[in-house]
């Protein structure tokens, strides 16, 4: 029950409110980052935040479970066990990013650069296909309709057709299960598509876009600079501001037919 | 520069962006956390983010400085050391919550409330005053204006005056930053203060304002089950959904002149 206030009267009425628990992800049995999470899809939450960070390296998952040696029922579907042999070993997601006198923004890209490959190259998105999956979005949202408190990532095709949409009171978490759920489906990297993200677009929901290869972003709020910054290293469409039927575009893809900066610039025959 | 798409045609314009960078917390020594943030405040998010961690456990601050033993210019910035000596010894954030089969919500608050003692008894904050915070807030947030990149977080007294307001990419910065100043000042506990964070209200968002003592908390978005649970626990008001002149509050305070809740059910006088 909450008290509404509506400007001049204070009444009484029930809110439905979104839950929030913690959840612990584990790979080959070490913890490697803890996170308040809205409860559900908790297995494709685990395994895109293991890709994003860099965490699996390739390695196939060859099993995902909850924490089955606890003896408390409250908690035992707070921490999932990802196994993947060979992926490399695990250190706390502090340790990926720290360095002996911090790291800037640039760096972080360098990173990236060298950890993953650009997206592949593809057609950018059309503005009014990307305006169309944000309005679109928003009649997948069934938790957020009854509570307000959700954010929301969402995979999308060329047609603006959406595949996945996942909500979670945290934006990075949304974000995770739409590319988790790819990911143990088999359909990355995500080339041609397009992933939805409600809020800003900061660094680190380019960093996981890139890392499941999307070809488009689009972001209903601002993208911060670093943000623009890994778009353009990733080959990624970055658009903000999408909302009320009008966007902004950062970057745009190299299209397939273009050819590579370098073979432009040494003068090498175009089709 | 930017294409702004109106609806029909697109048009390059300039655009100004909000600047993420990441940011390492570093307590007598050892690193504790790495935050994407804004730079600027820093000081005051790195004792903020302490403070909120219990990571100094009431010690004093005698230094905080930036990182004095890189090279790169890039990069001094990114790092902030604090010394606090006698202050418990440093885990990273990762292992404050990490047990061995996960951690429940309602665990999460047990650690607090074990950690921190319940906000001193107050008058709450009448709902007016609340929504003329929200509305005040918007006026001092002057990044915001140019980017609408920016989370807000402000401290405010009991007849609506804003004391401070920090902006940052990250909803947990703002906060941090506005406890970190308040802290550095000595005007921690903040009885009879209120806080405003604009977004969402979590379990981490009342877990900083609780450790700061604060009487209040309102913020312009729904609040999670977790969060009003937790605020409950801190014998604090929480408001919510606070925007175009409405707003729903969820807990509130118990008051100076009230009796504590075991000396009404013994039936002791009561003045």
């Amino acid at each position: 029950m909450a008290h509404h206030f509506d400007g001049e009267t204070s009444r009484r009425r029930p809110e439905e409110l979104v839950v929030e628990e913690p959840l612990t992800v584990r790979i080959n049995e070490v913890d490697v980052a803890t996170t308040m999470r809205t409860p559900g899809h908790d297995f494709e939450l685990a395994v895109g935040l293991l890709h994003a960070d860099g965490a699996l390296g390739g390695a196939a998952v060859t099993d995902i479970r909850y924490c089955a040696t606890g003896t408390a029922v409250d908690t035992e579907f707070n921490v999932v066990s990802v196994l993947a042999p060979g992926a490399p070993e695990a250190t706390p997601r502090l340790g990926v990013i720290s360095s002996s006198c911090g790291l800037c923004g640039t760096e972080a890209i360098e990173d990236l650069v060298e950890r993953i490959s650009p997206v592949a190259d593809a057609e950018p998105f059309l503005e009014d296909i990307l305006l169309r999956v944000v309005s679109d979005v928003a009649g997948h949202q069934p938790v957020f309709d009854r509570t307000g408190g959700l954010h929301a990532a969402a995979a999308f095709d060329r047609n603006g057709t959406i595949l996945e949409v996942r909500e979670d009171i945290g934006r990075h978490n949304a974000v995770d299960k739409v590319v988790g759920r790819m990911l143990l489906d088999g359909r990355l990297p995500a080339t041609g598509l397009g992933l939805f993200v409600s809020g800003r677009a900061s660094f680190e929901m380019v960093q996981k876009a890139w890392a499941g290869g999307f070809t488009s972003v689009v972001a209903v709020s601002a993208p911060s600079a670093l943000a623009v910054e890994a778009a353009q290293s990733a080959n990624m469409q970055l658009a903000g501001f999408a909302r009320n039927g009008t966007l902004n575009t950062y970057t745009t893809n190299r299209q397939p037919d273009s050819p590579p900066a370098d073979a432009a610039a040494q003068g090498e025959p175009v089709s």
